[in-house]
C-alpha cells in the first residue's frame, strides 16, 4: 500500500471548507489550517456588528463541522510561509510538507496606504471587527445620553458610513433602523431618532455591480429609512471624531469604513519567485483556468485571494463564486490523483441580492428583478437556509422573528475588551474572605 | 406642587433592578447608575464561560428592560465617589444630588493579597470574564493538538479549578463533560477524555453552605463525572503554567480562581468618615436591620455589598437574598415619603441549589432534599424560568435542548481581545482597489 497523498487548505472560508468537504470521500490526508476555530457565516456578519445576532448564531467551530470527517485534521494556527518548491507550509514553528494545497485565506478591509485611517473607522471583516463596532455604536448613544454640552451631543449621534458597496448599505441601513426604532423609547435626554446616518461613496451610485435602476431603487430605499446619502463625494481626511469629504467638515463620533479589500498577504508571498504572471493591484493572485498557480500544478487558490477573469467578465468576491471554486479545487485535485487532466472554473451566476433594511432590499436574478419588501422576504428566507447547522438557522429564524415584530435588537451587550479593562482594573483593590479555599 | 424627590440607585444587578422596578409608581426621579449596559443574570455566568451559551442569552440591557418606566433615568458610568454629607454621587464628572440612595455595587473576586495570582488564575464574576476563561479553555485543546513534546500536551490538559463553592463545582463539571463528551470525537493527536479536571478546596468539603449528607453526594457526582476532588489542600503557589498545594507541583495550563470574593470598593468608601459600623473582613458594610447605613437615615446597602446577621445567621450572597432586599429598599423608600418608619430586612430562605454537570445537582429545601438527575432537572427549570425576558428563556431553552441531546456546545466560538490583535495586525499590509468610495 502506498502512502497517502497529503493536502493542505489554507483558510476555513466558503473556499477552504467546501473544498475540504468534497475531499470526503478521497484518499488523502487534509490538514486544514485557520488563524480562528471556526467557520464564519460572513454575509449576516453585520447583523453582529448591530447588535442583532449573537456571534455564535453565525459561526461554528471548523472542528465541529468536520467532526465526522475521519481524513481531515484541523489545525488551529498563524501560516508563516508557503515554499511552493519544497512544497511546504511553515506553521507555528512546524514545517508541513504537502502533495496538493489550496490557497484560500481571503481578504481583509484596506486603506488605499491611509493606515492611519484604521483607528479611526474600523473595517468589518471579522468577529473582533463586529465586536468592536457594536460597542463603538452602543457606547455612542450612551455617550451621547450623558453629555453635558449639544455640539458633543450631536457628535455622539453622527454615524458615518465610508463605502456603498453591500457591507456600507446593510450597515447603514441598520443603523437608522436602530436608531428610528430599536432605541426611540429608552432614553430619557436624547432622542435616538434625531441621530444622523451618512452613506459616502466617491462613485456615482450605491450598489454599483447591480442595474442603474435597481441601485436607484435601493438609494431611494436607503434615503425613505432615513440615512443621508452622499455619491460622487471621495473621502479626503479622517481625524478623530470628524471627517472630510465633498469639501464639507462634520463632526462625527462613529465612522465605519466599508470602502476597500485586499487580498490576504500570503497571496503575495506565494507568487513571489515563482515566475508565475504574480497579483492584482488588489494583492490577489493571477491564477490559470484550473485555478492552479500557472506553472504549479497541484498548488490551487480559491475564493476572495483570487483574481479571474471569464468571458471578459471577473468573478465577483461572493460566497457563491467562492463555494464554486472550492468545489472545483476539490474536483481537480481528485483528477489528478487519478492521473486525468484538470478542468476549467466556469461560474455559475444565480444573480445578484443585496439587503438594505427592514423590508427593503434588491435582488437580481437572470429571469427575476425585485426590490422593497418582497425582496426582503426573499432575502431572509436564503439567508437563513444557508446558515451551517440546524441549531444555528432555528436560533436566528426566532431571533428575527423576534425582532421583526418588536424592533428589538437581542444582542445589545457592550463586552469590553481587555484594554478597557486595565483602566478600570485598579479599583478593585479591597481584599476579603475566602468563600472556598 | 412640590418638586418630586430624587432617588439614585448604583447598580443594576438583582438589588439595584429589583429596587427600581419596585417603584415604578412611586412619585419619585430613579437614575439608575451601572458600569455596563447590561443585567446580567449571574447564575448562568459559568455558561458563558464553558462555551453553553451566548452572552446575549444570559443579559438584556438595562435601558430595554425599563424602557416603559417613566421614572427611570438609566446611566452608563463609573460612580467615583459618595458623599454623604452633600448627599451627591460623583460619576464621569458630574455631581448629581439625591434624596434616598441605594448603594448595590457587588462583589469581585479577590485574592487575599496575592494580586500576582489574578493573571494566571482569571476569576469569574462579569461576561468580560466569562470570554477569558472561555478563550482559554478552547485554545487550551487547540494548544494540545498542536504540541510536539507530550509534556506540553499534559500541560494544557490539565485544568485546575480552586475553590469548591458553587462557581467551582460547576466549573470543574462542565469543564469534565466538555472533555469527555463534547470535544470526543473532534480532535486527531489529542484523547480529550484524558485531560485531568482538578477542583482543588482548602476546606474539608465541597459546597459547604450544604448539609454534610449532601455535600458528600455532590463530591460523589463530582468523581462520577471525572473531576479530581482534592479536598483540606490550599492552594500555596500559582506561577506561569503550574500551581502548588498540599505539598505537590502540577503543570497546569488552565488555572481558573473560584475561591473568594470582595465587597466593591464603594462600600470601604461609603462608610469612610460616617461614624457608622464600618465593613467587615469582606469589605461589606455593616448595616442596621432596615438596610439603611447607620446614621443615615435614607441612605441604603443591598445585595452582595451587604453585611447582616439574621437570627444568628449571615445572609447569603445569593440571587434571592438580593431580590428581597432591592424590594425592601424600595418599600422602605416608600415609607419614607409618606413619612412612615421604614421596616426591618426579613430573609426568607427558599432553600439552596447547586448544579454539577449533566444529570448532577444537589437541591436543600426546608422540605426536599434532592440529588442527582431529579435534582438536576428540577435546577434547570428553575433558572430557564427565572431568566429575563422571555425571548431568552426560549433561546436558552433551545440551546440546552440542543445540548442535552447531542452534548453539542452552541458558543464555542474563540473571539480574540484587542490586545491579541495587535500581534496579528502588522500583517494586513497589502493594500488594495477600492471597491466603494
Amino acid at each position: 500500500m502506498t502512502q497517502r497523498k497529503r493536502v493542505i487548505v489554507i483558510g476555513g472560508g466558503f473556499a477552504g471548507l467546501w473544498c475540504v468537504q468534497r475531499l470526503a470521500k478521497a484518499p488523502v490526508d487534509i490538514t486544514l489550517i485557520d488563524r480562528s476555530n471556526h467557520h464564519l457565516f460572513q454575509p449576516l456578519l453585520y447583523q453582529v456588528a448591530t447588535a442583532g445576532l449573537a456571534a455564535p448564531s453565525i459561526a461554528a467551530p471548523l472542528r465541529y463541522i468536520l467532526r465526522d470527517q475521519r481524513n481531515v485534521t484541523v489545525l488551529m494556527g498563524e501560516v508563516d510561509r508557503i515554499d511552493v518548491t519544497a512544497r511546504t507550509v511553515h506553521v507555528g514553528g512546524q514545517a508541513l510538507s504537502f502533495d496538493y494545497l489550496l490557497v484560500a485565506s481571503g481578504a481583509t478591509h484596506a486603506y488605499f496606504g491611509r493606515d492611519q485611517w484604521a483607528t479611526h473607522a474600523p473595517g468589518l471583516k471579522t468577529l473582533d471587527d463586529a465586536f468592536l463596532i457594536r460597542r463603538r455604536v452602543l457606547s455612542a448613544f450612551e455617550e451621547a445620553e450623558a453629555a453635558q454640552d449639544s455640539a458633543t451631543r450631536d457628535a455622539c449621534l453622527t454615524f458615518a458610513v465610508i463605502g456603498a458597496g453591500p457591507t456600507g448599505v446593510e450597515l447603514a441601513g441598520t443603523l437608522a433602523e436602530i436608531a428610528r426604532h430599536t432605541l426611540a423609547r429608552e432614553f430619557r435626554h436624547i432622542d435616538s431618532r434625531r441621530a444622523r446616518v451618512l452613506l459616502i461613496e466617491a462613485g456615482p451610485r450605491v450598489l454599483s455591480t447591480f442595474t442603474e435602476g435597481l441601485s436607484e431603487k435601493a438609494r431611494a430605499q436607503l434615503v425613505k429609512l432615513g440615512v443621508e446619502v452622499h455619491l460622487g463625494k471621495p473621502v479626503t481626511h479622517i481625524g478623530d471624531g470628524y471627517l472630510e469629504f465633498g469639501g464639507q467638515r462634520v463632526d462625527a463620533r462613529n465612522i465605519l469604513w466599508a470602502a476597500g479589500v485586499a487580498a490576504s498577504p500570503l497571496g503575495k508571498q506565494l507568487v513571489e519567485g515563482t515566475g508565475s504572471p504574480g497579483i492584482d493591484r488588489a494583492g490577489r493572485v493571477r491564477v490559470a483556468s484550473d485555478l492552479s498557480l500557472p506553472g504549479h500544478p497541484g498548488i490551487f487558490v480559491a475564493g476572495d485571494l483570487v483574481s479571474i477573469e471569464l468571458e471578459g467578465k471577473p468573478v465577483p468576491g461572493v460566497a457563491p463564486a467562492a463555494k464554486q471554486m472550492g468545489n472545483r479545487v476539490a474536483d481537480n485535485i481528485r483528477a489528478l490523483l487519478a492521473g486525468r487532466p484538470t478542468t476549467a472554473f466556469r461560474y455559475r451566476d444565480f444573480g445578484s441580492l443585496a439587503t438594505i433594511g427592514r423590508h427593503s432590499a434588491i435582488v437580481q436574478w437572470p429571469n427575476l428583478r425585485m426590490s422593497g419588501a418582497l425582496a426582503w422576504w426573499f432575502w431572509l428566507v436564503l439567508h437563513i437556509y444557508f446558515l451551517i447547522g440546524f441549531r444555528s438557522r432555528l436560533i436566528v429564524l426566532i431571533n428575527w422573528a423576534w425582532a421583526y415584530f418588536t424592533y428589538a435588537r437581542g444582542a445589545r451587550i457592550i463586552i469590553n475588551t481587555d484594554s478597557d479593562r486595565e483602566i478600570h482594573g485598579s479599583e478593585e483593590e479591597v481584599r476579603g474572605e475566602s468563600r472556598g479555599a
